[in-house]
């Protein structure tokens, strides 16, 4: 097995866990708790940033972005070969896709059921625009300044806060917008509320992009 | 005393700690939040979680599995000998069932209570299956990489998260699921549900061992 | 771009999520949770600790004091300039308030309204000062001792703590209190109420400075 | 000022802050949850663990032990001189009394108040030997290993944890509860109560110095 198939088999794990964290928890926090929206969303967002925590801790050696937008950041600061996206992003789409089944079927749910759940408006797309330029800016900036080994605790923090301070809950990665579309339940969304959704995850990239650029100017480096 | 002696020690100390935890906290947890499940689900894996940081971080220079499956994979991978498998199971095993009696006496309740909580089903099974298979992979990846020093994290967030995401609450650990058959309390088992909520455990443990071999294929070593 | 450009923009950046994390989080605790305003509580304090933690993993290595208080007990401990004062605390009243328009914004509130929140009282000034001077404590004991890697933690912890321990919810952020009166949501602040507010964050300071050289007279150094 | 005096400055001011923290976070929880024991319980452990990783981290180089049991093990152990005991311990508890009164103060209470609040039965006293017996042996499980630098993080997740899974919701050192005396509130704890729960404390601290002969025979060193 070639180093890249081991780190396409890690995205797809990672991210196939990851998504079954979110959509579990949302699953049993509707089930337990199920006349406090707020509760569930405290359960589901500190669920999420706990399973984060660990799959990057584990993963990260080996390869742990999780996140087509991640990885496509990674290849525009030639982290990562075109090849590279070529392989890892799609196994990040499968992983999130077979986290969502597995979900789905844990809690004794049908394989697949499509979300209805619509996501949309000006202050939600603002939100994952917000959300996703913030996880860049989190990721790359322990990246360029050497913090490697805290990226997993920095960003388990920040999406559990970000699930709250986003109006959109922050979903912020496009595998995982697309997984789930294929659950009907609390983190489901609606397929129609995905284009726009994973549209402004790519501008939130893009802008932090930019700042990265600004903020760290030299990659490994700190130059105050 | 040897230094084996001193592993089985820590273990038994370990593993009744890590049940006095989670029963000692689901007890209070019903008590203080009678009318709510979802608090109740949300402090048990919080405060589980919490624990296991604690003590992994205490015991792991000595002993720190707590869990017949994990040191079963130790034995798999060459890590242990077939002789401290016969003595720090059977330590975690006797560990566990103290913990379990020592939380039933802090919260005045019979030393011992056979549960009459019934746990089966198949998606209740699958969640063993996933939930073991996570904690193998999370463990045994840090291993692998040389992330000895953050397990206790890793492993304290997979597990907080894992009482959500799958559908059985993540038991994931044999000798743990016997101790939980001696109280008749929140996170009680019954015994008729053991068996196969083991064995699923131990699948679970086997098929993270064919994906460690797969995602992490030198020990002590990444090779990208 | 110069470096102190550099450090103003990782200032007003990240002011700018920790208040959009702050406000942000409050409005939808309140949305979500209506009826519980502890709920809510847990809900903003953990919100906020977590964004910290992200947040200062991610910026401290260019700039992340996010507060005047810190900026000018640095200039009293000679850490910087009298210039980098001049830069660095507009860029953080500056990004605060572009945090707090942003997270309006997300949630479909107009840019800005005026807190008509009061908060007075001899009990919260107090609580002002002690949230401050625990503040300023944490950060520079754990510089002076030269624990820079953990301030992340340590911030984090301080402050999800003392938004429930001081009785004024723990404000202790100058720029973050003139940014939080342009929000009439869950964390505003009526303007009448700022400036005996900032008075005794400074006076915290104050009084942390000194306990600063009676606990740790020598940079660097530990000498018990 | 000599070092034994900055000593004895640390751990006055660290205790004050911790019980600052237990009392006020009390209070503030019984306020605004006045209807969830369960949800007080979790706010109020959930804070006193997060301030104490706070604490530790920024003040353990100079001394952070806030509890006299801790300081008598540390005699027993050769790490502290009977000399430094008679100046910590004393320190210690008027640090206790101190942040009692200032948390009554913010909160707009009377300076002091007695507790009123009975605890008592062989339930709890059986509760704090474990408590403290568990705590002792984190911390100098972590000693005798050279995990210097984790003991925050396991101190602060112990003591959340063993909030819930004590039934006496884990006092486990003797100024803390000294200093729970001076507060008629929720953390409080009747004078008549105290003199048993000390007891029990230095109960689990002796059985806890046996077991970290048992587990640790040779100070800063792992042999297995």
């Amino acid at each position: 097995m070639t180093p890249l198939f081991r780190r396409a088999a890690a995205e797809l794990v990672g991210t196939a866990f990851l998504v079954a964290a979110v959509i579990g928890s949302g699953i049993a926090a509707v089930r337990l708790s199920p006349n406090d929206v707020g509760l569930q969303l405290l359960e589901n967002s500190l669920i999420t940033g706990a399973a984060l925590v660990a799959l990057i801790l584990a993963l990260q050696p080996v390869s742990a972005a999780f996140n087509p937008v991640v990885t496509l950041v990674e290849r525009a600061l030639g982290l990562v070969t075109t090849r590279d996206v070529l392989t890892l992003v799609p196994a990040q789409i499968a992983g999130g896709v077979i986290g969502a089944v597995v979900a789905n079927l844990m809690f004794d749910l049908d394989a697949v059921t499509l979300s209805t759940h619509d996501r949309s408006g000006s202050g939600l797309w603002l939100g994952e625009v917000v959300a996703t330029l913030g996880l860049v800016l989190i990721i790359f900036g322990s990246i360029r300044t050497g913090r490697i080994d805290t990226i997993a605790y920095a960003v388990g923090g920040y999406i559990t806060a970000a699930y709250w301070f986003t109006s959109s809950t922050s979903f912020a990665n496009p595998a995982v917008t697309i997984a789930r579309m294929f659950s009907d339940t609390f983190a489901g969304i609606a397929p129609a509320s995905v284009p726009m959704f994973v549209l402004m995850q790519l501008v939130g990239g893009l802008l932090a992009l930019g700042l990265v650029h600004v903020l760290y100017p030299h990659p490994g480096k700190v130059d105050q």
